[in-house]
């Protein structure tokens, strides 16, 4: 049976399979969710050993654990080990979703739920093209899966986990789903991805929220200090100001920039779809450029004082805010880190208290080209999608990626499904069928290539 | 029988009496409280009663309505009207209560509940020196009642019912207890308010929230955005940057700069309190002078992208603030509102949407000190308090006492009993009781001041 029948034939339970994983809210960065993840570490398991493989275990790590599987045919054969992850992120602001975002339904032929694409959707494409593969006695070699409950918070203890079990994990490539290509036509493989620096911002000004019109104008208002620190941090031409952030950049070629300059990108159809009038980044710097090779600085969150309905008077006593940077190559967060923290106190004013909480971090990560396994992967969507995909750095940042290439000394392969318009960590999340279908298609295609 | 015995024989059932106003939530600014509003109007109507007058009524207004009561003695007699509200602010923060907002407790000598002095405790003194002047057969005035329902929204519909009602309003003084004094042992005299601007602003960049490692460095970030916009309101030196924003302010003669320099504020004791290192504020002008006579800029809330617990990397598309400006006299709100709006539309960039929404505008306020009224009001503080009450301009804002002015030509007497440290409008709102007392039995000897 080829894999599109045995897609066709088995489309409903595949759904159902699925669902009963996304109805699950493993959100990693809520604590009172921890019932929820073992759930969801325990139905992973479940259904790889429905799926073939040989065993499967949930493994405790300093946080949350991990489900591990292995089909070994041969020690000899070589071994291509997935990475997946079951956490998802919060799926708040709620009132935004046109359906409960863990109650999964299909509307113009795509799946909308959280985590209907990251990662749930993405890693169930691995389980089922692995299945096929069983099923039909078509896998010539050995298979491991690991996946994660804590991608979404930046795997903090999976570098630890891959320490303490290198035996265990070894593998001769990692392949992992969890990207979007450039369209639904326009495949391509991500061999770039942008570290990570994320902080929370404390301000505090009096020790109690106070009366505006009696104390306003005589007591710091920290709302307008909080603004005002985070007005500096980017300059008028999109610069980030912070001193020696852009130090280590990679200085790309001339040559390099031409070939980013060929990737597809219809700017006037981006505008339209963000329903935006106007791009603004890095002054210099294409769209693409600038969300792939360049390091950024977003303000996730900000809150403080009053924020119901009508008004309120009042002069808060604290103001909040979630910063975050994404890094290029070469640029350390152990190293950018200090830096942003360091300028944050130098420019807060004397008259408030700043307080500045690390809460991730992760690294950049270049995949080359020329690997059997990338080669594997080119061929294998290729022959999914009928064109060749194209490498594309992106501005995403997946903490555990630089982990495999220095623990285990892998590079992984970034074979990802999704879309942007999937809108991961969003409402509204969603992944269209028929790219679930094509992904299968074209893992199952990956492993006849990488076989060869 | 003396006030003070009166007081101490009847304590249980004025707290029980207050109490119950207390709990009913009659916030104005929460449009599902439209119950509770009409509850709470419902019990002074009873309470007014009770304590003695003639008619009390609940008469409706475009928005929430007014209670107004009255004991005519004799036409020819000199007419005295009380005003109060019996609306509160919201409770919110609720976390940082030590006991319910709306379960009024009585902790080291003091009351603590939402309302417990503004203002539904204020207004509560008068009820109760009036009580007491019909009981032991004092009264030598006629008195009426008219307590309003949105003050803590601005008193939208005020001006437009005393438009209406001119003639049942007519009276030849207005007593307002909803201010406070300098300290518990230095009463004053409310002489200057300041008027008040609010306004929501709204600042969208892309049509949904995105993904911040795909979109971000390209499309605007409407917090960073925000922040820029609030951040250049208020420059280094505390000046507010809005174009002729100081246009009209009243220049204030050095000699009246003296006086207020007399006035007490122990500046290390203020910070003490307020637990800040620093005091901030526009230079050039003391402390004092920046709460009283300076208008003033503050944001009262913020919000926009992820605020939960940890990180969630995300590029929101919509961010929010509460922007408030405190006028002194000759700053007209209706001259001063299309500047600010004028000016955030200017310095907003042309990649992201700005929304400005109006939502509470008053006008500010002074009192001469030489009506027979203020003079009464003196005495009578004198009387309680053993000491002189000092004329003071305060940096809040009460919408409808330039209403009073402007239809009824009355200049209402602030005879307030609040203290800074009483905590209007933010979380543990209290009021002290031994100054309950003393506000009843400064009330009591107005009358008798007043009518002599």
């Amino acid at each position: 049976m080829d894999i599109k029948t045995y897609i066709k034939e088995n489309q409903p339970r595949f759904f159902e399979e699925l669902f009963s994983l996304i109805r699950i809210p493993s959100v990693s960065s809520h604590s009172h969710r921890k019932a929820e993840i073992q759930q969801c570490a325990e139905l992973w398991k479940k259904l790889l050993l429905q799926a073939g493989v040989d065993t499967a275990e949930i493994l405790p790590t300093k946080g949350n654990p991990v489900v591990f599987a292995t089909k070994i045919i041969d020690p000899k054969l070589p071994t291509v080990m997935v990475y997946g992850h079951y956490d998802v992120m919060p799926a708040e602001p709620l009132e935004l979703w046109d359906s409960p975002p863990f109650e999964p339904e299909i509307r113009d032929g795509k799946v909308f739920a959280r985590g209907a694409d990251d990662d749930k959707g993405q890693s169930f494409l691995h389980a089922k093209a692995f299945e096929y593969l069983i099923r039909t006695n078509q896998l010539k070699c050995n298979v491991k899966f690991i996946l994660e409950g804590e991608e979404e918070i930046g795997s903090p203890s999976l570098e630890d986990f891959c320490r303490k079990n290198k035996k265990m994990l070894k593998c001769d490539t990692i392949l992992v789903s969890d990207t979007s290509m450039l369209a639904a036509d326009k495949p391509s493989i991500t061999t770039g991805l942008r570290g990570l620096g994320y902080w929370e911002i404390e301000v505090t000004a009096a020790n109690r929220d106070l009366h505006s019109g009696i104390f306003g104008g005589a007591v710091a208002n920290p709302i307008m200090e909080l603004s005002k620190i985070l007005g500096q941090l980017i300059d008028k031409d999109g610069k980030i100001t912070i001193p020696k952030f852009y130090k280590d950049v990679e200085n790309v070629s001339k040559k390099e920039r031409d070939l980013f300059a060929q990737i597809p990108l219809d700017e006037e159809e981006y505008k339209k779809d963000l329903g935006i009038k106007h791009v603004f980044g890095e002054k210099g710097y294409s769209t693409i450029e600038r969300t792939g090779i360049r390091p950024t600085l977003d303000i996730c969150g900000i809150w403080g004082g009053y924020t119901g309905e009508g008004s309120k008077t009042v002069l808060p006593s604290k103001a909040y805010a979630k910063l975050s940077t994404r890094l290029v190559p070469n640029q350390k967060f152990n190293k950018i880190a200090p830096l942003v923290e360091k300028h944050l106190k130098k420019i807060a004013p004397k008259h408030i208290d700043i307080k500045i909480t690390r809460l991730h971090g992760a690294e950049s990560y270049v995949c080359p080209i020329d690997s059997k396994a990338y080669q594997a992967a080119e061929k294998a969507y290729e022959k999914a999608f009928g064109k060749k995909p194209l490498p594309v750095r992106r501005g995403g940042s997946i903490g555990v990626i630089p982990v495999f290439e220095k623990v285990l000394g892998i590079k992984p392969i970034l074979m990802g499904f999704g879309l942007e318009s999937n809108a991961i960590h969003s409402p509204n999340e969603s992944f269209r069928i028929d790219l679930y279908e094509k992904g299968i298609e074209t893992i199952v295609e990956f492993y006849h290539q990488y076989s060869k």
